[in-house]
C-alpha cells in the first residue's frame, strides 16, 4: 500500500462568490488550501494513505484548518504548532475575458517562519513510500526552503521516491533570492518533476527556450537537458493548458520518462467552475498514476489530465472527485449525464 | 376547456447549490416536484386545468409540498392523506465534464406505500379530459403500480386520453419486478407515449434496436411496432437529446402519429441551469400542443421542444415559463434578448 | 488515558434558519448530529480518545456523514456499511412562546435496520474504558435494540463501564414494543444513568411518582429504588430544567452516587441559539467529569451543568466548545465578555 | 362554515436581514403581505374559507403576489388587474432600543388607484359570511376609500357581519383629507371594531380621551360613546401593547360587547422575530373567535392575544401558525418545549 | 484634467439571484444604478472627475444610494433632494435561450417629477469638460425632458463637450410625447452620440434605413446625415451587438468623425454575468478615449470596445474595472488567466 | 464648523455569522472598521466634517477598504499608502453565557510599519478643531507609536482639541513596550480622555485602585489625580458597562470635567446585535457632545451614552444612526417601537 506524504502550507481562502470584486462583496467564502495539501486530498480520494506536515499557528484559525484536513482523510498527526498566523489568500473568482485574481497575504505566516530541525523526518517518513514537496515553499521564505531542503535530504537517504511540482508564483520570491539560486540544489534528489519546460530550465538557471510541445523531435531533447541535470530523474510531466478565456480551458499533458514521450488528448473544459487547484489535481493523478498503474505511463497521463479536468468543476482548492469519477472520465465519459 | 390529470408522486428536492458536492454543502435548496407533478404546473402556466393526485404524509413536510401545488395553482383537492414519509431526492448539479447526481430517497414514501382503492377515480376524473402517468410510479413499488393500473382503466372506461412518459430510471425498480412484467398491461391503454423507442422495447420486452432517429426509412418501421402492441396509441413521441456535457446540450425531437413522422430542429442549450425536469417539459409542451393545436403536429412537437429548452434555464424542476414565452421562442426568438 | 466508544444512529439534520417555519423555508441548513455522537464530540472536544459505531448507508449522504465525523476528531473505522439511507430529522427552530418543532424521517435507515452479529464488539471495545448507548436506539426499532444489546453485553463483559442517556422519545417506539418491555434488561448493565426519575421508573416499569428535586429526603429515596432494580449502578443523574420560553431557559443538575446527593446551581440561558443536543452536551460533560474528576461527584456534576448551558449557544447538534471553555464558566465566568 | 371576504391592499415586503439598516443591505428579503390580506391567511390556516379581493398590476411582480396567495390557500378569483405597479413597503427590523423602521412606497400602485365600480360586489359577497376591510385603504387614495365605502354598503345590505381594523398610519394619508372627514360614514355599517380608543375617537372626529384600559369604571363609558355613534356595532376590542423594547413586548387585550368588558391576561412575548402584522394576527383570531365560539367573548379575546403573541415569533407579515398552536398556547402551553 | 458631469436617474435595483425566476425569488439583491451615473463610475475608475446631478427623496432608500455614488467615488454635492420616491427596476437575469427580463417600476419617481430650475447649471458645470446625458431621461417624463434640455443649453452656451447615449427604451415613453417630438431639439446641441443608426433615425423623426454596419460604401452615408442634421456632430459611435444568446454575446463597434469609418474587431463574451450597463460601459469608455486620446480614434473605439466586454463579467450595473485592466484587455489580454 | 481628524488603523473584519464558531463557518461576513474610523463614522453620520488618516497597502483589500470610507462619507484624501497588508481581525459572535471571541492577525500591517515622518501633519490638520487617536495605535508597533505621538505633537502645536480613548488590549502590545513606558508622554498632550481610571493609572504607570464610579467623595479624587499628571486635560469619561451576559449589557457612563462628576443613568441593552465598536460609539458621541454642547456637559455624556447603547443594535464596527436617531433616545425614547 501506498503511502505518501507532503510538505508544505495550507492557507486560509477567502474567495468572492458569483464573480464579484472584492469591493463588492459583503462576506467572503471561507475554506482552506493549499498546493501540497490539495495533492494530498486528492490521493486520500483515491484511497491510498496521505499524511500533511506543516506548521499551524495555535489559534481558532489554525484549529480550522486542522479539522479540514481530518475531514478530508488527510492525517495530520506529525503537523506542528507555533508563530503567529495562518497564511491567506484572496481570490476574486474570473469569468470569460477577465481573468481570477489572487492577493496574497501569506507572509509571517506559521510556515513561513518554520525552521529546519523542528521536524523529526526520519519518525515521519518511517513507512512512506513517496514524498511530495513544490516550488511554493521555498519561494515563501529562506528558512521555508531551507526546512524543505532538510526534508527531502531525509527522504532521498531513505530511498523514497520524491516528486516536485515547480509551481512558480511571480507574486512570492519576495524575500531576496531567485528561484536559480534555491531550486537546483532542491531538485537534484527529484525522481519526478511536473512543471513546464521553460519554468525547469528558468528554475535551473538554464536559459529559456520555446517549447513545441507538439514536435516530436526537439521535444525529447529538451527533457532530455533535465534528465542530464537531475541525476534522479525518472518523469517529468507537464500540463498543457490554452486557455481560451477564464470559462473556457483546454486540457492536455505530456509525459517523458527519459526513454519515451506520451500524450494526453486535449480535453474541452467549460465552464470552469474553479479553475485553482487544477495543477494540484494534475499532480495528484500523476502521483496515483505512477504509483498504481506503474508500466503503464500512458495510463498514468491520462489518469493525471483527466483529474485535472474534472478539477475544474469542483469548487475550492482541491479535488472532491473519487476514484470512480476519474476512472469513469478515462474511460471516455464525459458527456455531464446525469446519474439517477 | 381541456382538464388535466395527473397522478404520481411528488418529493422533497434537496439539491446543493453553485455545484457544490454533498459533502461540501451547509445547507441545501429545498424545493419539491415529481415527473407528473411537474407536467402539470406545465400545464397550469399555459393556462389549462391541471390536477395532481398523490397521497402525502401527514406531517409539516407533506403540508409544504400541499402548499407549493397550491402556488402553482395545481388543483389539489383529490390528494389523499397517509404513509410514514414524503419522498426525497438528492441532487448535486454537475458543470461541465462532470454530470449531475442523483441520490434517491424515496422508499417508503407515502405515495410508494398508496393502495389501489383509496381514491375514488371516477369521481375525480369527472369532467377531465386527459389522464397523464409516467414510468415512475411503477418503478416505486408493487401496490404503487397497481393504484396506477386501477387509475388507467378508469380513464379508458371513462374515454378520456391516455399519456405516459415512459422515464425509466434504473435506480428505480427494487422491488423485485421488471418493466417488461408491469408495464405492457398499463402502457395498453395509452393513447400518447413519450419516450426512446429502445426503451419502449425494453419496457414491452421485445428486443432491443439501435434506432436512428434521421433515417426516415426504419424509423416508421420502429415506431409502428409500438402502434402494432398497443391497440389504443395515437401519438408516440421521441426527445432527442445530445449531451455535449452537463452544461451544454442539444435538443430536437420526433414524433410519430401512425402515418408519418415530423421532425423538430435540434437547439443549442447552453449553459444548462438545471436539466432535472426538461423530459417533464418536453411531456407538458406535448399535451399542449396535441390538446390545442390539434390538428398541427408539426406545431406541437416544436412547443414540446422549446418548451423542453426553456425549461434548461429554470432552476427547480417545473418549467415556470408562460405561454407567451414559449410561443416567442416559437416563433424564432432565442437570441436571449434584454426585455426592456 | 480514557477512551470512550458510543453506540447509536447519526443523522442527517435539516434545519430552518432565522426562525423560519418549514413551508417558508427555500433552503434547509445541512449537518449531521445523533444523541450517541454528540457526546463523542463533547469528549473528543475535551481531549479524550472518542470513537463512534454506526451503520451507514454506501452513499454521498452517509460518505457526507463520515465526512463530519472526521472533522470532529471522532474514531469511525469501526463504522459498519450496507442499508438503504441515513436517517434524517427535520428541525424548525422556534423562539419565545412557540417552541422548536422536530419531524422524524428516520424510520428505515441503515442504523434501523441494522442486526446483532454486525459489529465485532470484543475487537471494537479492546482497550475501551467506558461504552455508551442512549434509549434512542431501542426506540427506532426491534433490530436496533437487539444489536445494542449484544454491544452491551460484551462490554460488560470486558469490564468496562458503561453509561446510558434515557432519552426517551414519544414520536419513536413505533414497532410495537414499549420501553418497559424492552429497557430493564438492557439497563441492568448501566452503572452511570442520565435521566429523568419519573422517565426512569417509566422504562422500568414501575408506576410514575412526582419528584421533587429540590426535596433532600424524599429524593435519595426515589433513586435509591433505581440502584435498587439495577445491580451495576454506580451513580445516577438528572438534568433540571425549567423551560422559560423556548428562548430562555434555566438548566440545573442533580446527582446521586448511591449515598449522596449533589446539587448543581441553576443558571440562566438566554438566549437559545439551539437547545437541540443539550442534553448529550450535559452527558459528555457528566462523563467527562465521571472520568477525569473521579473523586469529585460535585466538580463532575457542576461540569456537566457548564457544559449543558454553554451547548444552548452554539448551532448544531453537538457541544462545539473546548475543555477551557467548560472550565472557564465552571470557574464562574458567565458573563460573556469579548476576547481580545 | 364561515366563509370570510377581506378587501384591501397587498405589497411587496422588501426587508433587511439580522438586523442590518438599509444601506448595508446587500439583498431584500422579498415577500409579500398587507394588514387585511394577513387576516386572510390567519382564517385560512385556522380552517375557514377566506378570499381576499384586490387590484394587482399585470406585471410577474403582481403575479407573484398573486402566487403567494393561492400558496396560502387564500381565495383570489375575484381580484382584479390594472393599474401600474404593486405597492411596496420597506421595513428595517429593529431590535432593543432600536425600533423598526418603515418606508413607504405604495403611492400610485394599482391598489390605491381602484375606483368604485370595478368590483361586481354582490355577486363576490354572495354566500359570504363576514367581510374585513381596515382603516388603511380609505388612507391610502380617495378613489380606494371611495371603492371601500362601495363594497361596505352592499355587505351591510346583504346583511353580512363587517369588521374594521382602524389600523391608524401617520404617514399615508397624504391625498388631502383626514381620517375624520373619511371614516365616520365608512365605520357606521360596523359591527366589529378593533382599535384603540382615542384612535376610534380621532377618527370619529370627537376630542381625544386619555383611556385607562384597567379603569373597570371609566372604560364602559367610553367605549359605549362608540356604540352610540356606530348603530351596528356588536364588539368593539382593543390590542393591549406594552413596549418594554423592540425586543420586547407584553400583550393583552380588552373587548367590549355593549354590555360588559373582557381582559385577556397580558403575556410576555420576548423576543421578537417580527412583529409587523401582529395587529393583524389578533384580528384575525378575533374574528375567527367571534365567528366560531359565539356565545364566549371570553375565549374569543384569548383566542385573538394568543394569536398576536405567535405571530412575533414568526417572520413575515402574517401568521403563519396553525389552529392547534394556538389552541395549545390559550390551553397555558407557552414554554416554547420542543415537539419531538 | 478632465472633469465629467452626468444628469439621469439612479434607481433602486431589484434583481433575483442564480437565474430565478421572479416568482421563485425569497430576497432579491439590492444595488443601485442609472445609464448615466453608470457611464460616470467608470470614469471615476480611469482616474477622471466625474460627477453626477441628480434628484433623490428625502428617506433611507434615497440616502442608500446616496451613499454608493460616494463608495464609487463619484462626486454628489450638487444633487437636489425632493420628490416621493426611488425609482425601481426589478431584473431577472436570464441564460441561455431565455432573455433577462426588466420590470419598471420607476413612474413617479424623485427624478419623474424634476422640474427645470431646480438645479443652477451655471454653478454645477463651472470647471467641467464634459456633459453628459441619454435618452432615458427625456423618455420618463416631460418635465425630466425640460429639465434636461435646460442642462444641455446651459452647458452648451458654456462650450462644454456634450455627448448623448441614445438609449432607446420601449417600455418608457408612457408619458404622452414620442421620441421624435422631443428628442431632435435636445440632440442638436450633442458633440458626441452613441446609438444604433436606425434608433437615430427613429428619434431625429426620418424613416429607418437597414443600416450594414460592415458596407464602407453605405455607412459614411448614413452617418453623415446625422451630421447634417446635428450642427454640433463630432463624434457618432455605435456598439456592435450579436446575440448568440443571453449568455453569449459578440461585441464589436463603429466610430464615424465626419470623415472617416472606424471598426473594432468583434469579441466573444461568454459568459455573460451581467449585460445591464453594458451599452453605459462602452459609452464610459468612449468618453475616456475620446477624452484622454484625442488623435487616435481607433484607439478611442477600441477602448470602449474592452470596456463594454469586461462589463459582461460585472455583477451589478456598473463597469467595475480598473484603468489597467481595460489597457491589458486592449493590448491583447483576453484569456482570462490567474493573476498570482 | 468642527471638523475632526482621527488617526489609527482600519481593518478587514471577518466575522462568524449567526453565532457560528469558526471551525463552522463556510464564510464569513466582511467589512471593515477600526476605534479611530469608527468615531469618524460616527462623526460624520451626525453632520460633522471627519477625516481618517491611516496607512494603507496597495492593493485591492487595501481598495475595498478606501472605498467603505468614502461610503461613510468620512475624507480620505490624506491616506498614505504602502506596505504589505491590511491587518485583518475575526470576529466570532457570542450569545449568552458565551463571550465574543477575537482573533487578531494585524501584525505586520501597513499601519503598524508607518514611520514618523510619513505624513505632513501640519497640512492635513489646517483647518482641524480636533485631533482623535486611541491607545491602540501605540499597541501596535514602536514605529506607530512613534508616527502617532509625532501627529499628537503637531496637533498640540496647532492648539487643535485633543481626545484619546485608552482602549487597552492585553493581546496587542506585543513589540517589546508596556503601555507605561509609552503612554505616558503621548497622553499629556491630551485634553479629552476616555477610560476607566484603572486603565488610565496603569498606562500611566502608578497603582491600579479600585475605583468606586457610585461613590461620589472618592470619584473625583481619583479622576483629580490625572488632571495632576496631565497638565492640558480638560474632560475624564469613562464608559460603565455590567455585563449580564453577552447578550445583555448595562450601560451608563460617568464624566468629570475638574470641578464636577457627572452621572448617565444606566440603560438596559438587550438584546446585543453586536458589543464591537460600542467603545467607539461612545467616544463618537461624548466628542460630538463636547464640541457641540459645549457649555453642558450632562447633556454632552447623556448623548455619549445613548450613542453607545444604540450601537448594541448595530451589526458591524460602527455606529450607523443619525443625529436624530440619538436624540430621540435622548429624549427617552427607548421603547422600540415601528415607525411607519
Amino acid at each position: 500500500m501506498s503511502k505518501i506524504v507532503a510538505f508544505g502550507e495550507i492557507m486560509l481562502r477567502l474567495s468572492t462568490e458569483r464573480h464579484l470584486r472584492f469591493s463588492q462583496s459583503t462576506a467572503f467564502g471561507a475554506s482552506y488550501g493549499g498546493g501540497e495539501f490539495n495533492v494530498c486530498v486528492s490521493l486520500a480520494n483515491y484511497g491510498l494513505d496521505a499524511e500533511f506536515v506543516t506548521r499551524l499557528p495555535e489559534n481558532e484559525i489554525g484549529g480550522s484548518a486542522l479539522k479540514e484536513m481530518r475531514k478530508m482523510n488527510v492525517e495530520s498527526k506529525n503537523i506542528i504548532f507555533g508563530g503567529e498566523r495562518l497564511g491567506i489568500y484572496f481570490l476574486e473568482t474570473g469569468a470569460g475575458t477577465r481573468g481570477s485574481n489572487v492577493v496574497y497575504d501569506r507572509a509571517h505566516s506559521s510556515m513561513a517562519t518554520i525552521e529546519k530541525g523542528l521536524v523529526d523526518w526520519e519518525k515521519v517518513l518511517e513507512g512512506a513510500t513517496w514524498f511530495h514537496w513544490s516550488g511554493i515553499t521555498p519561494a515563501i521564505s529562506q528558512s521555508a526552503a531551507e526546512a524543505c531542503l532538510e526534508a527531502i535530504k531525509v527522504a532521498h537517504k531513505m530511498g523514497i521516491t520524491i516528486s516536485c511540482d515547480l509551481n512558480y508564483r511571480s507574486k512570492l520570491w519576495q524575500y531576496g533570492k531567485t528561484p536559480s539560486e534555491v531550486m537546483p540544489e532542491m531538485l537534484q534528489y527529484s525522481n519526478v518533476i511536473l512543471g513546464d519546460i521553460d519554468t525547469a530550465y528558468f528554475m535551473l538557471g538554464i536559459p529559456k527556450v520555446n517549447p513545441n510541445y507538439q514536435d516530436e523531435k526537439s521535444l525529447p531533447v529538451l527533457y532530455t537537458k533535465l534528465f542530464d541535470l537531475i541525476p534522479n530523474l525518472k518523469t517529468v510531466a507537464t500540463t498543457l493548458r490554452y486557455s481560451v478565456s477564464a470559462s473556457h480551458q483546454r486540457i492536455g499533458g505530456v509525459l517523458f520518462n527519459g526513454k519515451a514521450i506520451y500524450h494526453a488528448a486535449v480535453k474541452e473544459v467549460t465552464p470552469v467552475v474553479d479553475r485553482v487547484g487544477s495543477g494540484d489535481a494534475f499532480m495528484g493523478g500523476l502521483i496515483y498514476g505512477l504509483s498504481q498503474y506503474e508500466n503503464d505511463n500512458q495510463k498514468a497521463l491520462d489518469f493525471a489530465v483527466a483529474a485535472c479536468c474534472l478539477k475544474h468543476t469542483i469548487a475550492g482548492d482541491y479535488n472532491l472527485v473519487t476514484l470512480k469519477e476519474v476512472e469513469n472520465m478515462l474511460g471516455g465519459d464525459s458527456a455531464g449525464l446525469v446519474s439517477r
